[in-house]
C-alpha cells in the first residue's frame, strides 16, 4: 500500500509538471502573437504626443524643451548645412535660429513604420508667420529611439517642398 | 498488484509527456532569439549591393534602370519641390535630370535600422563634375520595402550640406 501512496504522489506531481508546462506551452503562441502585433497604433499615439511637444517647444522658442525632444546622441539632418550632432549642438542650433524669430510650426504624420526598437515616421511640416501666413512647407523623415522611456528624434532628415532661396546675409 | 502496474504506466507516460513539454518549452527563446538576430549584416550587404546599382545606374543616366531601385509606389522626397510620387513619375524625374548631366554620384551607407519588414539608412552622398571635383555632397534618410525579393526605396528624403543656391532659369 505504501508504495501505491508513493505512485499516487509521483503521478498527481507530474500531473502539476504537465499542467504548468502547458502553460508555457502556450506562451510562444502569444509571444508572436504580441510581437507580430507590435502596437503601431499605440507608437502613433506616443509619436503624435511627441509632434505636440515639438510644436509647443518651437512655438514657444524654448531650445531647451525642443533640444530634449531628441536623443542624447541625435543627429539633426537640417538642410544646407553638415548635420548638427547630440542634444547640445542641437539645442544651441535652435537657440540661435530662435533669436528674434516668431515663427510657428504645424507637424503631421504622414507614415510611421517600425518595431519596438526603432520607428521611422515620414512627417509634412508647415512653417507660419506670426499672423498665420505659410512661411514655407515640406516634409522629412525622422527616426526614433528610446530613451528615458521615450520614443525621441534619433535621425531627423528635412527639406523644403518650396523652391531654394539663397541664405540671408 | 494491478493497481500499482496502472499507477507505474501512468507515471511513465506522465514523465514522457512532460519530456516533450520541455521540448516546446525551449522554443520561446529559441524563437526570441532568432527573431532579436534579424540579419542585419545581411541586409547591409543587400543595402550596399543596391548603392551599387544606383551609382551604376545614375553614373550611366539611366532613369529606367535608377527608377527600378524604388518601390512601384515610393516617394522621391527631393528638396525644393514637392515628393515625386510612383515609379514612372520618378523616372520621368531622373530622365529630365539626366538630359544633357554628366554628374556622377557616390553613396556611402552610414547607418541601418529594421527588421524583416522595413529597413530605415542612413546615407552620405557626394556628387562629382566629369573632372571629379565636388559638386555637391549632403545627407539622406532612406526607408526599403521589400518588393520583387529585393528591398527597394520606399522613401528618399535627402538634403545638401552646401549653402543653398537659388534654382538655375
Amino acid at each position: 500500500m505504501k508504495k501505491i501512496q508513493l505512485l499516487k504522489i509521483v503521478c498527481a506531481s507530474l500531473i502539476l509538471i504537465c499542467m504548468s508546462c502547458k502553460k508555457a506551452e502556450e506562451a510562444p503562441g502569444e509571444q508572436a502573437a504580441s510581437a507580430a502585433a507590435f502596437d503601431l497604433a499605440a507608437a502613433k499615439t506616443s509619436v503624435e504626443a511627441g509632434y505636440a511637444e515639438f510644436e509647443k517647444a518651437f512655438n514657444a522658442k524654448d531650445s531647451v524643451a525642443l533640444a530634449n525632444c531628441y536623443t542624447s546622441d541625435a543627429k539633426f539632418m537640417n538642410p544646407n548645412g553638415k548635420a548638427v550632432v547630440g542634444r547640445p549642438a542641437i539645442q544651441n542650433t535652435f537657440g540661435m535660429w530662435f533669436n528674434g524669430d516668431t515663427s510657428t510650426i504645424k507637424l503631421n504624420l504622414v507614415d510611421l513604420w517600425g518595431n519596438e526598437t526603432n520607428l521611422t515616421a515620414e512627417n509634412a511640416w508647415t512653417m507660419y508667420d506670426k499672423d498665420g501666413k505659410v512661411l514655407d512647407d515640406g516634409k522629412s523623415l525622422e527616426v526614433y529611439k528610446m530613451e528615458d522611456g521615450k520614443w525621441k528624434l534619433y535621425r531627423d532628415c528635412y527639406n523644403s517642398n518650396m523652391p531654394a532661396m539663397p541664405m540671408k546675409k
